[in-house]
């Protein structure tokens, strides 16, 4: 094959594949363990994976973070013990930015197939990032290849237009409120 | 304490905790992956976890299979390559019917803190599995502590009203239809 069909041909693969932004949101269940069904999925095939997590949280993704170590995946835990009573934002803005700029940092290095932002709508949503300059940033320095996932509720609609793949969890039925249920290890996290 | 306010004790805690059957439905992405991330997160706990896969395919799936492989998880593929377009009802059936004889056999065998069913939802959508029966056989077998995660769409309603958690996998927004994307290593498969 000459040069020129062989950029012709790359040139259609490429236009075919891409890196994906993807959003998973809504007030269900399944958010961030569809992106560590990825994350899984990913590392079976070899692919470089990582996680900047967002909030913090004492238990919250206690399993995942034991399981991401066991196997070596590069695991960030970042911003604070945020909950809806905080008081403090200024320190949350400061924390987010401080995540935020540990994202960058691993998604421009090139080095990874697939990053998740666990929990990244909330910084977004709650104004302690400006959305408008996270999406400019991301599209002059985001690989082409690299697939970056973002969860949490709330996600901006600005957010919404950019992503490729937005899929909402939606509560069907949940049997902590409904049965009095609590939650429980391997399931909640 | 004493032996009475002991057993008061556990008797409280044994009624706010108890094994999940979870559904994880709709027509978006997540349903399965979602249940894969709940696998992570439970090997990471050091939980015994087991995958039973109802329709076969020839690359779906192959990331998860690999990842399993290598952390020596039970997964069993059973079903045929069954789609949209298939003729032979019977075979499929039948191969429906084999695979919830394996699903029995590991879900009545107490050795599972969680189990998948991926994909279930089809054979009892299409009448190869009767959901009554099926549900009937949960209600007799199921181990109290265990927890079931059944994915796919069309999830029977008799199987919603029977089931602790159920979420709907919206898609909000989808690349591969809206901007001619292919299905990609790690993210799809």
């Amino acid at each position: 094959m000459n040069k020129d069909a062989d950029t012709a041909k790359r040139k259609r693969r490429a236009s075919k594949k891409k890196g994906l932004v993807i959003v998973n949101t809504g007030n269900g269940k399944g958010k961030t363990t569809a992106a560590l069904g990825v994350l899984f999925r990913a590392w079976g095939r070899g692919m470089n994976v990582g996680v900047v997590q967002f909030l913090k949280s004492s238990t919250a993704r206690y399993g995942e973070i034991k399981a991401a170590r066991k196997l070596g995946i590069d695991w960030v835990v970042t911003g604070d013990g945020w909950t809806w009573t905080s008081r403090d934002l200024d320190e949350s803005a400061a924390l987010a930015q401080h995540g935020w700029e540990l994202a960058q940092a691993r998604i421009a290095s090139g080095e990874y197939d697939i990053l998740i932002l666990d929990e990244f709508t909330y910084p977004l949503h709650f104004g302690w990032l400006d959305t408008d300059e996270v999406i400019a940033w991301l599209r002059g320095h985001k690989p082409p290849m690299l697939h970056l996932i973002i969860t949490g509720r709330y996600a901006p609609q600005t957010l919404i237009d950019f992503a490729d793949l937005v899929t909402e969890m939606v509560e069907v039925k949940h049997p902590y409120r409904d049965q009095g249920i609590t939650a429980q290890p391997g399931i909640e996290f």
